[in-house]
């Protein structure tokens, strides 16, 4: 065990006791209260001198961390997703990690036992946040704001009962794109759906389809209506097979719906979606399937849910999470059960399910075997001898001071095959070496990894040779 | 109150009924338990038809929302901040929000009441972290990992209490770097100097100073030697009075401490580091100050904290949070609390305090008064006619499926007046519009929001045509 950490302090010790003549009054007037102080530290520096751990090292269950290989998949998928919300208008928004449990528990209903509640330790209760649509309808409300289009992305904590936790994760990252404000019918509603197609297509998952269903059409049919909800179901099986704007024009022509002044301002809500979807050129990726029911009660109108065609089959040991990688929908009465009058802000929107995504892509790479780098370093500062610390340091720093990434070993005297496979391992294309021999010439050594070519450039034209080259790969 | 989320429900309601005829034997046997979910349902959505909400709505104390506005100053500072910890070749790490209540306990000495406790809902006892150094511990030894250099940028939860929390939050971000391994010395602790002064020199936040300080030379003299802090507070003085290496050359010179062999190994880790600090041209940043102490138990050797010089002064509300904004140390002992066998795996790392930075910013912008834009879009489409909602729908969905950031307004029929304020209150630079006599010519009109210029372009070159400006500016 290197004992290096030990040897400053007691050197250190003794070296500024030597120094040391106490003034003896103070000494007594001061001592007591700082002896407690001392005797903290002492308790704490022994304990981590001696201790070894009396429990096992792990984390807790259904959370991971994310290794740099894995940060380096997911900031990509990040990017592209942030990226799509940017590109159709959103702003960012972030709230804090836990709300007062209040503000959480009556808006969920089933999932209630999902919670993460805090420990009562004096004050507020609180929990941590299962999603991020509550909170953005308590921070509209709060701010009695009555239009905002955001994006957010952050981890969600849901306590997934163990039966149903294989393959699912309790800490999960959400990517969330809003549109919140009175407008005029199924616009925004449209453009959600767009969104989802652009991610799933950009992110090259394979084919995929959107189930759309009315969360409120099942409600009002198996709720109000006191009607058996496989009745529903068949509707939904009646309508998908029918599939999207085809289904359309054909109610239209029924008698029973084209009388019915009500029957038709909904026929004509949905006409007006699948025209707006077919404008955007995505109609086809829309099924009308009334089956489908979301998790959350918050939900009313449209809502939707993206699944993975192709990859659904491999999905091998997540065979639970298999397909939806997006879903959302509108939200009409939400904020006002946060508003003191009550006042509605209507929403809709949709989430990205990014865990089950990073998993595909990480199994692609997997698959393709390309090697991922996981440090952006562009140049190592390398010596082929002995006692060139200085001189590596001096330079690294010049390299770093013009925005340069490099690195080099924290060691005085490396050797140059070890400094060079490091480059290798690592990927980083090019090498600047510095010896005997350049230094008597003014000039640096510059090398190409790949290729293994060396120059030797003037030592103050150096980084602007760099950075050419890396302007130019 | 809008009622138009309500009106497609009904309608639909009526309209799918019609569709119906419920086969009766299939409803009885499904009857029963879709009751149940029929009334939770039902239930859920009868509350959020009528609730008010019987609680005032805001976030627990010491939290805050992060708006659109503080959202793009922060994510410029943590740009800046990321991009530098790659420059120095870290890698990326993610851990979950909470661990398990023992990882974290006994690593924290003073700071137990700290820490946020989940409440015990069965199952495991955790702990949301208060830093992101002792998990990163805990992964280096749950991992097996003898040396690793990587950043990570993540919130922390500490209870602060009352008191001392005006000011400060209970939920901030932290943004570590750190490099684990056994290095030759003070090399890995230099360049985590150099990285903070690249960071604060980058931010330009103004003038700041570094105080460093031994924590084990402190703990020695004062626990193990029995001296009296302010005697050490005294060599604080003496040494800060005489600034950085003089003190060092002068420490030499002294033969109470050149003839002592330890005293001589102390001094001799001390030069080399200010060594390195003036290599990387940093030293006269740098101030020993033996009386500089830090909350976290878990460190060993040297610890420091940068402090702006001239915003301390200006601090005002934040007055208990002045000056420090970044921190960290070495710590050699924390891994071997995380492993079986005690194996030690020296560390030493930095954490910049970016809610300081973030307000000090905000504050900069306000008083520069520059106007900041909380969307990035290049393009608004409108029209100055009625009906031309199906061709904007048509454009803005071509312009994202080139990948530019478009908008347009939700309104079937929006006023050209109501378009144009909106590009000019978001700082929106191009405007595309389409109207009856652009369709007859095949053309739309380009117009530049801040010059006003208007040009027709050629429908099939539109897309081009903005690739074009938009690389341009």
């Amino acid at each position: 065990m290197p004992q290096l950490g030990l040897l400053p302090r007691r050197a250190w010790a003794t070296l500024l006791s030597q120094l040391l003549r106490p003034p003896r009054a103070v000494c007594i007037r001061e001592a007591g209260c700082h002896g407690q102080v001392a005797e903290a530290v002492l308790t704490a520096q022994l304990k981590s001198d001696q201790e070894k751990p009396n429990f096992i090292v792990k984390i807790p269950k259904g959370t991971r961390d994310h290794s740099p290989q894995q940060i380096v998949v997911r900031e990509k998928i990040l990017d592209m997703v942030v990226s799509c919300f940017k590109r159709h208008g959103a702003k960012g928004l972030d709230t804090p990690a836990f709300e007062l449990k209040e503000m959480l528990t009556e808006k969920c209903g089933e999932n209630f036992g999902l919670i993460y509640d805090l420990k009562d330790q004096g004050g507020e209760l609180l929990s941590l946040r299962y999603d991020l649509t509550v909170p953005f309808a308590r921070y509209l409300a709060m701010n009695k704001l009555k239009k905002m289009k955001r994006y957010q992305v952050g981890k969600v904590w849901r306590r997934e009962s163990p039966t149903i936790a294989q393959g699912r994760y309790r800490e999960f990252c959400q990517c969330d794109f809003d549109i919140a404000g009175q407008f005029d019918p199924m616009i925004p509603d449209a453009e959600c759906l767009k969104i989802i197609c652009e991610i799933l297509s950009g992110l090259q998952l394979g084919d995929f389809l959107i189930k759309m269903s009315w969360k409120d059409v099942r409600h009002e049919m198996v709720a109000k209506k006191g009607l058996a909800p496989e009745v529903a179901d068949q509707i939904g099986d009646y309508v998908k097979c029918h599939g999207g704007i085809s289904l359309v024009e054909q109610m239209f022509q029924d008698p029973r719906l084209s009388q019915n002044k009500q029957a038709l301002e909904g026929l004509t809500d949905l006409k007006l979606l699948f025209e707006y979807l077919t404008l955007f050129g995505i109609s086809e990726k829309i099924s009308f399937d009334l089956s489908l029911a979301r998790g959350l009660d918050y939900y009313t109108g449209v809502i939707y849910e993206a699944v993975l065609l192709q990859t659904a089959a491999k999905a091998g040991e997540e065979s639970l999470n298999v397909g939806s990688v997006a879903a959302g929908g509108r939200y009409d009465e939400l904020v006002a059960m946060f508003d003191p009058k009550g006042h509605k802000v209507p929403c809709v929107g949709l989430s990205i399910g990014v865990e089950r995504i990073f998993y595909i892509m990480e199994q692609k790479m997997k698959a393709s075997g390309e090697k991922v780098r996981t440090t952006e370093t562009q140049v190592f500062v390398a010596t082929p001898q002995k006692n060139f610390l200085q001189e590596r340091l001096k330079l690294i720093a010049e390299l770093w001071d013009s925005g340069i990434k490099a690195e080099m070993l924290y060691k005085n005297n490396p050797k140059l095959l070890t400094q060079l496979h490091y480059c290798e391992n690592m990927g980083i294309p090019l090498v600047v070496i510095i010896g005997e021999q350049e230094q008597k010439e003014g000039v640096i050594k510059l090398r190409s990894v790949p290729s293994r070519e060396e120059v030797a450039i003037k030592r103050e034209n150096l980084v602007a040779e760099i950075q050419k080259r890396l302007s130019e790969s």
